[in-house]
């Protein structure tokens, strides 16, 4: 059975007819699977980006599971192994592929991206090197919020963040709060979160942030915000992640970020942006772009081993697979509020 | 005697007291001074971004001379040297200096930048180290141009130009054509141009670039000029830069550029620029900020002796150091039109 | 029909049975086999490094052909177009691949390097990724040539060599000039290289390095040498490659390169050194390894297209395809001397 | 009054002129300096690798202590701000200090480092941007083992020691000690350290090294050794330190690091080595050499504020400032044994 998007704001829980096992392949009994902004996109607009929405498709990309069979060539895993699945089958063909950026690969067949069918369903085939065994310490629902991690991780490695970075995380929602997760492990000794919601970064604040910033949708009021940034931080900002991704964020970033240091752009709210570039260009302020992630798992599964990040206070609500929740959980995700992570149990 | 900015588009040739030879210090007589946009700037407005003319300031700063006079500890010059000019004197003490990028220094003594007088003057002082030998076969016209040069080479430095580099240069005005021979230099196969003015892309086209695009000032056209540059350039862009700085300029650098490509925003003529950045950073396209350039005498010297790159015919027009034409220099600058570099010779 | 290595120094060209063609692969006529060192060590000694040939093995992996039929799924080639092939064949699976090193892949499976089968044969399958087309003013032989091209152009990458790199060759055997004339296309600016024979640094010199310096065999004598060599660059070296790999070689090749510099390990002639290491150590000279390449063939490819790289010359010796040739093209190789690329026309 | 060394194993208290306060100079009173190997082998030798001590030299260069006087131009400091000072001094001026390399200056002046005076002084001179201002809760103890704890930071950021990188650690002296310590503030999620000497890893474990093995000095047992360094590790090395710097060290150091991983060699014992290079190298091993360290006071001090490390276990022996006690430290420090750090509190 599989959760299958039928119509704008239409799920159909229906049987979900899996492919035969390859030689690499491994069936997965899916347990958790977590519901990411682009889920929600899709459930209400049918599209997300340029990827529209044609025909019947299963939703879902954040997923854990147990391992149910394996095909003939499969060393690394065992039935009965509890997996965490990087959601990305790129070519391994393609230049981008072949240089390691396979995040860029064009052919990507990436769960619930359409016209792939995604992971909200009982059972999965994927390739078993993209499923990641789970230590006993780690829960199956920890093991499908690797992928919101992934995010968190790829920018704190494409930024280069460590013991010397001191971080801007501007937007405090699900993306912003795994940045901050993420450079904390990766040894960020100062992080301070802006948002607009004062909510937002009480929760920021207990899951470990050392400041925060309550901001106006203003731009002119980016001036003052940078003073309190600073001041908050102690120093100027090394790297900034603009976890929005509108103009008002886009500039706080840039104007609070030190000569030499770095913006990633990691929210991906608006097309067109409207911000002062040049300023920041002739401070060699350099714009990081994002897309997912690569090679992500082992460390998000290893810093939830150690306990270096927790993302269990991320889970705000839980439904069950049935027809009955399964919308319901989409429109919690939608309304966003205390919603932070919205996660089904199989 | 200098060249010295006393009001709007004035300048008095009057007498300059050198301050005593330092042990470190070169007393070189200058005899090649080219003119830059940023001194026009100064010349048209009294001022160039922040920097503000607030009384009698010496202008210029592409320079280079005969050295007359050498400090107690100067050992690397001579009385009689021919010598390019670095203009930017860094503290040496902050933490920009100290690992390196002290282009970025905020206490830098830059020639000409107010409040520093600069060097169209007949005699200057500089440390010895910023003052880099000419072999036999390199002019000192060609030695003042090392540093409009420098800019193109510390863009093509961090944008990392190679043997694989597929290059776009948008604006072939000065730095436009100072870049794309930095780019040939450090090996790009293939180098397209596209500016408004058709006579500087057959100009640019003379000086080595592989094909040139007419482009329209609208937005709109942009698509359309991309598909050319791709058809010009037989692949998609790994590097563009953004010569100019304006909206236009920068959406087509970031529509042209590939997944994992970079853009390098070098001109910086617009302070806000309304853009589509979000698609780009999408594709983890990253823009690099440029100020000015650090380390690049030696290479831009060693290019010009190699012939790897002539400057020659970017020297358009030459005028005498006198009062009658040095105001007719600047305003031969600042009507562009066939002036690529305007030349005092001393 | 295949060059079957059966025992030590014993060829047979005999029937090859290919399996069938996959959906990704290629069938290539091929029509251009060069010989490499690690050939003729398996020739003679039926194994290379921890390599054992346990039953015939088809020799051979420096070739191109052309595309005899395709698999239903390539869309990048046609029947009739000429390639060179990659002989590599990585997992795509293992965490080497996914980070884009797939050199170092651990299951890699690479033309004549036991047990899997090579390239000197009339017909072979290969993935058709891994065959890239050549431009019509690129022959089948210089195709051949991308793969011993592709190991001093991924040396130069990774000693990251640009128009700023002062390099030493240390060995001007068919490594050495490969490495050369890669360097060289990189935009190193001055190339010195060292030899114990005469006729190879007059070869060398003809292939276009700036000085050579023939060398003694004595470890004593490094010290008189690196005088020579800094005299022959006019500076002190960047980035060394030592093309041997035995005590002397390396000896020179650290002792002779600056502080910061890079020493490149190409040659790999010896395992246990005896090397000056600490001293360079506490110059900060890193020691760079390598093993083969990736990457590498659209580069060089273009390199030949462009006329950067002139591996024509390097082509010394032909034999045909018969068993009456084959042991004697071997035997060829193995003599040295003159030879320095031998190659078969299918 | 300084600590002079006049002759071998032999150290006069004795009055110490400073030359006059420079405007960008401080003056600091010295309050805490720990002895280092290198003072111990200037105590022992006269010398320390090409460095001869010809006259009397004031010894000493970790150290600590209380602005006294400032110069004209200081603005950073204050009377009465502690200290902790780098204790070279670079050129400013050549090229390895212009693009940040400035540990490598050729004309460095460094403390205790033959000819220039060190700093077991009451009271010494120095650039006010290399004296760096402790926190309250750091002592001006700690505050002299920044230059130690320094080697192992350059370490960890030239081998760029991450959340993701596996460190195995040689040798379990003070830089041993340091590096470990480095490592894990840097985010190593396992270290494991080996040594010859049980008592020397009882300590690294109580100082948090995850695993520890003793080792043979036989170069026989490397192999044996590598196994068990895998099982401590749970999986294969990423980074090595050798922080020895002999053969049998070496060997380990390379047999044990991963395809693609690198080598730090930081201790330096032996200055030429037998090696099995050639196998590392084709595995793409690189050897990374360290030469003190650039840039570090900031992060260091930084570490010891947050607590990130802890250096007051490693000062194990403390002695005063008096000619009765200031050759029996020395002597304390060249046995061994216990001592980690002898420091003297002035």
């Amino acid at each position: 059975m599989a959760a299958w998007l039928v119509g704008i704001k239409t799920l159909r829980i229906q049987p979900y007819t899996l492919p035969p096992l390859g030689p690499h392949d491994a069936k997965i009994r899916i347990k958790a699977v977590g519901i990411c902004g682009s889920d929600v996109h899709h459930f209400k607009h049918m599209r997300c980006a340029n990827f529209v929405v044609k025909k019947p498709m299963v939703i879902g990309h954040e997923c854990a599971g147990v391992v149910e069979e394996v095909g003939s060539q499969v060393k690394s895993l065992t039935v009965g192994d509890r997996v965490a699945l990087e959601p990305g089958i790129s070519c391994g063909r393609c230049n981008s592929c072949r240089v390691g950026r396979y995040n860029l690969c064009s052919e990507m067949k990436f769960f619930g991206s359409p016209p792939t069918n995604g992971s909200l369903a009982t059972m999965v085939l994927h390739p078993a090197n993209l499923c990641f065994k789970l230590p006993d310490n780690v829960s199956l629902e920890e093991g499908a919020m690797c992928e919101p991690l992934s995010v968190g991780v790829h920018a704190c490695r494409r930024a280069n963040i460590g013991p010397e970075t001191k971080v801007l995380i501007v937007g405090a929602g699900p993306i912003g709060l795994v940045s901050m997760l993420a450079a904390r492990a990766f040894g960020a000794p100062k992080i301070v979160m802006v948002d607009i919601d004062d909510c937002r970064l009480s929760f920021a604040k207990k899951l470990g942030a050392d400041g925060t910033i309550l901001a106006s949708t203003k731009i002119e009021d980016v001036q003052d915000e940078v003073i309190q940034i600073e001041n908050a931080i102690g120093a100027r900002v090394d790297v900034s992640f603009d976890c929005v991704g509108v103009d008002k964020t886009m500039t706080t970033a840039l104007s609070a970020t030190r000569a030499g240091g770095k913006v990633c752009l990691v929210g991906l709210a608006q097309s067109q942006m409207s911000i002062p570039l040049t300023p920041a260009a002739a401070r060699e302020v350099d714009v990081i772009g994002i897309f997912r992630y690569r090679n992500t798992w082992p460390l998000c599964i290893d810093f939830l081993r150690t306990g270096k990040i927790d993302v269990k206070p991320l889970i705000t609500h839980r439904f069950s697979f049935s027809q009955q929740d399964v919308e319901k959980a989409f429109e919690t995700t939608a309304r966003g509020g205390n919603a932070i992570k919205v996660m089904f149990n199989l």
